[in-house]
């Protein structure tokens, strides 16, 4: 019989020395590797985080429990190595960029940050779209860019992070317009607001949500989308034509994966869901994709920290189905096992 | 105000550049490992695996879908790098030991294997108890005394796998002694039942539960258990008198927490349960002991696996507490965030 490589895989996976499927979800995880790579020895090279940080207009309606300067202070201590990402990142030998995508400050060349800002901010969507389509386009052009940067360097494992104080509102609404999921249940507290700032928030992105009405997707992303969002939007699509394995984080990042999806499904083929956050809206994110997040750790930071805890899981799913034994190679008896 | 450790550890944790919180059961974590090193700077080094194999009487009644002798091939599969949990200790640096606690081979002095066999498995609880009570008790103290060599190694973090076909029949009598939790939900498919064998498994240990009528914990483990759950019993409780950072595996090697337990409640302030596995128990055992695990990944092949895959989370806890900038050192406005 000769078997086709998905057939050829689960065999593989089914003849190392354990009984058959007690890898759990970490065979799914190598099987959907291989299937990207056309391997039965898939592997991973030069894993890559991208993090793209911007302002939103609509933060000064107080849709957020932060001051609109902790964006940019915390770009400087991603520079600095002292945030959650880079922790992770080192632990794991993965490489951080750190991105401008529209932040609302002058970091005058400073080393450490990639100036790609399209904007200094997106625009105030209760007033108007978040950004132009020319901008949003600029914005997806940057993150096809870095993507590209990394595949040159080898890379064939990326994932997405993001920093914007506001940049939940963006992603709710988003979430809301490609999938019809009621408003109300893609709005969440973000970093922290309390039910009264809950209440509002709901209030102001109800009112931004009826003022447009646009169908398309690359529109939908510029009127309610944010320039980070937009950015990793771009970067997951040229993943997917690199063929990568691609990482979604959390509730904010993976907005930028719906909207990637809407403009090509087949992204999903690529991508794998690192955790289930604390955020509301992200388990109806999930599910509207039809994808299950590897991790749950009630985590609500972003910065691509999912992304990097769940890297060396990814990790061993591939090592797992490349390195341990055949039942022939080992001796051990096949059949009953 | 002067702060206890609690109070230090949960101030430090709330100044790190995050939103409070927002690492979700990683702070948990950090907490829980600052509180049992009495440090506001948690460390782990030099973490080990000891993997305890052993065959088991019962396994001669068709409560397995495995042959006997896949516990000495996996032995030596392990011994020769080939087992999943080799792949696992090798990607994150932990330290493997291999211990015959009692397998019903003669592995001939081979290297690799440590030789603590106190029997070629232990007897036919559906005729008499599994171990005499001196066999019990050898065999924890085989268990302590493997737990000190790694101390002595400077190791204050450990987890405990296990290999022995048929040992998920004591894992669950033990479940249901020390519990009171009913047999029929601690009996679940071991490596692979169908739903007959599953039946005649679940037949033959309520024969063996209703046998003997013991009620003292060292005898209900000398009854119900085995050789690798008694080291693992005896290790643990070794592990929490030297004050390591304990990982208990799945539902096998986490019963004989269970019975560690139920000699020294204490065992819970130190120990860290990895995975909540596929096997029908388990979940009931956690909530007995009233924990959560890390990680949910469908896993049911033991041998440490899950230890080995929650290592990197617990150790990126850790790293976070520590290498994360503070609100005040990286200049970011804490007051909102």
């Amino acid at each position: 019989m000769i078997m086709n490589l998905e057939q050829r895989l689960r065999h593989k996976l089914a003849t190392r020395t354990k009984p058959v499927g007690s890898l759990g979800r970490l065979e799914d995880i190598a099987l959907r590797i291989g299937l990207i790579q056309q391997s039965t020895v898939p592997e991973l090279h030069n894993p890559a985080i991208i993090l793209f940080a911007a302002d939103h207009g609509i933060a000064c309606e107080g849709v957020s429990s932060c001051p609109r300067e902790i964006t940019h202070q915390m770009v400087l201590n991603f520079v600095a190595g002292g945030g959650g990402i880079n922790v992770l990142a080192r632990q794991h030998g993965i490489r951080l960029s750190v991105v401008d995508a529209g932040v609302d400050f002058d970091f005058e060349g400073l080393s450490g940050v990639v100036d790609a800002k399209v904007a200094r901010g997106s625009n105030n969507m209760l007033y108007e779209p978040a950004m132009t389509i020319e901008q949003c386009e600029r914005a997806m052009e940057w993150g096809r860019q870095m993507v590209e940067t990394e595949f040159e360097r080898g890379c064939n494992v990326i994932g997405f992070g993001e920093m914007g104080i506001g940049n939940s509102s963006p992603a709710a609404l988003l979430l809301h317009k490609y999938s019809g999921i009621a408003l109300e249940d893609c709005v969440g507290r973000g970093a922290g607001l309390s039910d009264s700032g809950l209440e509002r928030k709901y209030s102001v992105l109800k009112s931004v949500a009826r003022r447009y009405d646009v169908r398309e997707p690359l529109q939908i992303l510029a009127t309610f989308g944010g320039l980070e969002i937009a950015m990793i939007c771009g970067g997951v699509l040229q993943a997917r034509r690199r063929n990568m394995v691609i990482i979604a984080d959390g509730f904010i990042a993976t907005s930028g994966f719906v909207a990637a999806h809407s403009m090509e499904p087949d992204i999903l083929d690529n991508t794998l869901f690192s955790h289930l956050s604390h955020e509301k809206g992200h388990r109806a994110m999930l599910d509207y994709l039809g994808v299950e997040a590897i991790l749950q750790l009630d985590l609500r930071l972003g910065e691509g920290t999912g992304v990097a805890l769940a890297y060396p899981i990814i990790r061993s799913a591939t090592l797992l189905i490349n390195q341990m034994a055949s039942f022939e190679s080992a001796a051990v008896a096949e059949t009953a096992i």
